[in-house]
């Protein structure tokens, strides 16, 4: 089986130092603010970054251990099968987070809507645009009406 | 620097056997199936995945050779920061797509709005929710007004 590997371009800064009481999605850590420091040699990378509110950070979820294919999601009781969750344990543990990007500086960026643990290793960056990845007329299987649910309960 | 390591889950079957005149973004390659092989060990994931209409799709952008921090973007004549565009060369080069769920199969998926080729590694499938991460404030940069470019001119 072929073997990818990536390297980090940064780290997350959180104020969470845990995965303990941390948001599970940016819908809860609304108004959280964080940094994404860019290592040196990815810094230019960053040019034109800052027209955009939100992007499409993609981490490295490093404190995961394993995983099974069955698990019962955050706040839910019946078990899912795990494609079909936001599960952090994954084969290849990796997170998807869209934040908002507050500002661009010389040593990275500072964001809002955090849910990742201080530190996480960062694999990319990407403008977010709502016209590249957005569908109207989506279904969202069992997620459906229990999304608010993760809004309206803060676990911080 | 830490080096991660991620093993591929499945594999796209597209009917773009290279990047030559394949769709860009999913937005171009409306309309147009393919599927997606999941391996034996990780079919199971599969399960509850069949009630959404859209799924997020990471995959091993496996020709991309090497990058630059500044490239000049599809259809644009301006050079762009690397991480303000969703430019193939990257240094982590991790593809995103969200794309239409047609059916789940015991093999894997059908999949609608392609715009990967043919044998391209996936690393992870996730459920796509507009509730979780879509924004209706955004602000879109450079691409602003720029999208429309891309879905009147297909490529195929």
């Amino acid at each position: 089986m072929q073997e990818i590997r990536y390297t980090p371009i940064g780290t997350v800064r959180s104020p969470f130092l845990s995965p303990k009481n941390m948001p599970v999605q940016p819908l809860q850590g609304r108004g959280i603010k964080g940094k994404i420091e860019i290592y040196p040699e990815y810094r230019e990378c960053l040019r034109d970054l800052d027209g955009f509110s939100h992007i499409i950070v993609l981490f490295h979820l490093h404190l995961s251990k394993g995983w099974k294919p069955v698990v019962r999601p955050h706040l839910e009781e019946m078990e899912r099968g795990l494609f079909s969750t936001r599960s952090p344990h994954r084969p290849n543990p990796i997170g998807l987070s869209v934040v908002r990007l507050v500002s661009v500086e010389d040593w990275g960026m500072n964001i809002e809507d955090i849910d990742m643990v201080d530190g996480t290793p960062v694999l990319d960056i990407k403008p977010y645009s709502r016209e590249l990845n957005g569908f109207e007329e989506e279904k969202n299987g069992w997620m459906k009406g229990r999304i608010g649910k993760l809004r309206d309960k803060k676990p911080y």
